[in-house]
């Protein structure tokens, strides 16, 4: 029997409709029942005949009963299905990966890649712009949709900066600005799509990125890598007509790719109609000569696509990313794409457009550049010292890690292992192979996130867990 | 002849740097060739020797010259290409799509869908919780990568909500946060990627969530509607294992999906293995009942994915969408996205879960569903008043625009060019359909954004245009 109680967040009229609902779903009320009037029910349960009708109405609306003028509502022939159990969990867990939580179980020294020292974000000055950015803007522009690729004054500092300091030459309207590197390469498998069937990646690579091709139906040609960047003969051998790759600063492996590779490269792309996306991903950070120009700046056939990402440089939970699109691609974008709205939030666009146009994005880039060959340079010495020749340094002079392999018997598993029982993380790197090596005694180190003493007493740790 | 000269902007080793860059790749500098010492060349140029050694450094880590011990750098074997020429633009376009334009030339009154009245956000309050949670937030959190599908306490308030107004029963852990329809309607494309390749839709329906599945390679099934949804028995007719739908509030036709075709509908998915996206994009907005429940509270079989955006209630620039996957596909996205991160900026989630927690979503969204009822009896009011017997109101007492077809012998582009003659903005629906029908006389009117005496005189100009 409908009996109505007070229930927090639960109003009365729902009562009626639910208990309604739930027997005609279930059969308990046969079709073609005529339902008490709705003063009948209002006075039999204490409550305003308005509540009842909003009930009634709302039965009606959606098809579970029907109205017979002058005589009342009926129930509707309605299926009979077992109505769903409503019992859910409002409590999440926090599913950052594992390796991208501060605190691991026992770990002192986490030496990850991907995340920057918090005391290198500029809070109060970030602060401040978002409240300027929020009383300055047009209050028309929040409630709507914007530009369908970024906003134009944040492109037009993207492409001066990546002008003057990448040497990337592309005009600002041939920028399309995305919330990640997986939104920027989930559009541009999206773009070839139908006409691109394979993509090269190098091997070893971001495996992320390589899963994101994978997901999107393409298959991978994995092509290994030389000393002087991805074997462009192998690359030739196939028949792929994109290749992703990372050329200033090879992920994992800190290799850079000779001017001899990239003009080779350049060549297979102009010759095979191929693309080439080169994600720059961390190039502000070389700490033995200045950084090193893009590979798109050699192209004058129009065959990069340049990506890059504020992540690396200023802080993760931005979620903004960008690419800069040959002309032809653009067009091809424009056309196909002319629906797509651009996914980064007004508000932070605008405030990274103010943050740039202000000049602090240089002074934060030199800052920060400073603060990481300080860490670079502290960990390659401690390295050196306390370490001594069992190890090998490889990938260092840029970036935010570098490689160690270890030689002292012990495997990648084990490395980690012995590492991870004295309290230090150091990563493995045989999940960037898609063609696994049978063997590795190498490791990764991130040091963008740890101080000075950290990185002393992480390594002094180090030794005593691999001697 | 390499000279210097202060270029704003330019650094002084870079001209050195890029003077023989491309020398180098033009061939004009031969192979081998002994570059002059660094006190030589810094003599002859009056800079200091460090200015001369960073370029010449640069040039080594690139392979542009190579060191001989105790000799000096020579010019390294470069194969000859024409440098790119770098003459970008900085000045950028706004793209933003035409119609989502305030001020089209002509246009007075723009009854353009998807746009809200920018006096209904809450500016001071947004700033001030904005600012709040930049000074309360983990200062770890903003430099790292955060959790993979969206903050745990984002999540609870958005599955307390859907729960509490919509019906829909998940737990907090199966929502995905995700910055748009587009993303996640990708991540949706993803997750069956391999194992589902042909997608049915409504015919007609939302033309750019189609093109998000065919620019997927999904094989894409038109279903026709009916007057209660989308035809099931069609839909079982074809092979397709994923549907999707608008039950609530279907797009454009504003038709309610009854419960007898919800039924249906579940059983096909129960019966074939097959999987229903349920976009309930503008459901908060029902004016002749209360909201209708979702298709998912219906669902014993977690064969539903649930989606809804933040964008249609309080503000697209937030670039704010989620789903709640069954448990099993939540299982799936673990698995598969690993390493995928959350595409919606740290301070957004943390913004609105503060606005959520405190209370002031729930008041947003009774004040702004008032709002838009009256803007809508407004103009229902106006066209019967105004326009008469010669149009008929389709898909009204719910959402943000209703359909109007037009008996005056003119089809759809007509009606569109008279309007827009008159300085009045309204839009076709031909675009809309998979099949297009041979002629329509119907257009569309959006209201969000306009004041009930832009309404009055906006419907005025329709009359005359019209008659």
């Amino acid at each position: 029997m409908l009996y109505i109680k007070k229930e927090p967040g639960k109003q009365l009229y729902f009562q009626i409709y639910e208990y309604y609902r739930n027997n005609i779903l279930s059969g308990q009320i046969a079709e073609n029942t005529l339902l008490p009037s709705t003063r009948h029910l209002a006075d039999e349960l204490s409550v305003s005949r308005t509540t009842v009708d909003t009930a009634y109405q709302q039965l009606l609306a959606e098809g579970y009963i029907y109205s017979v003028p002058k005589s009342g509502y009926y129930v509707s022939h309605v299926a009979h299905i077992k109505p769903a159990e409503a019992s859910p969990s409002f409590r999440a867990e926090d599913d950052t990966a594992k390796e991208d939580r501060i605190y691991i179980e026992g770990i002192r020294y986490n030496f990850q890649y991907g995340r920057l020292s918090s005391d290198t974000f500029p809070y109060s000055l970030w602060k401040k712009l978002t409240n300027k950015v929020i009383l300055e803007m047009d209050p028309a522009h929040i409630t709507a949709y914007n530009s369908r690729t970024g906003e134009a004054a944040f492109k037009e500092e993207i492409a001066r900066y990546i002008y003057s300091s990448r040497g990337v030459s592309c005009n600002a309207d041939d920028i399309v600005i995305g919330s990640s590197l997986l939104t920027i390469i989930s559009l541009i498998c999206q773009l070839f799509q139908g006409t691109i069937k394979s993509v090269a990646i190098e091997d070893p690579c971001y495996d992320t990125a390589r899963s994101f091709f994978i997901n999107h139906g393409y298959d991978i040609y994995p092509i290994p890598l030389t000393d002087d960047g991805p074997d462009v003969q192998k690359l030739a051998d196939t028949d792929a007509r994109l290749v992703y790759i990372t050329p200033s600063h090879q992920f994992p492996s800190g290799k850079v790719m000779s001017v001899n590779q990239r003009i080779r490269i350049l060549q297979w792309a102009e010759e095979n109609n191929a693309f080439i996306i080169e994600d720059d991903y961390d190039s502000e950070y070389r700490y033995d000569s200045k950084p090193l120009p893009s590979l798109q700046s050699l192209d004058h056939a129009n065959r990069v696509i340049y990506t890059n990402t504020f992540s690396k440089s200023l802080a993760p939970a931005l979620r903004t990313s960008f690419m800069a699109l040959p002309p032809q691609l653009k067009e091809l974008y424009d056309m196909k794409f002319s629906n797509y709205n651009c996914t980064v939030p007004l508000l932070t666009q605008l405030t990274l457009t103010r943050f740039m146009a202000e000049g602090h994005w240089v002074r934060h880039l030199r800052k920060i550049a400073l603060i990481n060959r300080k860490k670079h340079d502290h960990l390659v010495r401690q390295i050196t010292e306390q370490l001594g020749p069992f190890v090998k340094i490889h990938g260092n002079n840029a970036g935010l890690h570098l490689l160690l392999s270890v030689d002292n018997g012990m495997d990648e598993a084990d490395l980690v292992a012995a590492a991870g029982a004295k309290g230090v993380r150091v990563y493995p790197i045989s999940h960037y192979y898609a063609n696994r090596p049978a063997e590795s005694n190498c490791v990764l180190l991130g040091f963008g996130a740890l101080s000075h003493d950290d990185i002393t007493e992480g390594v002094r740790l180090l030794r005593e867990a691999w001697s």
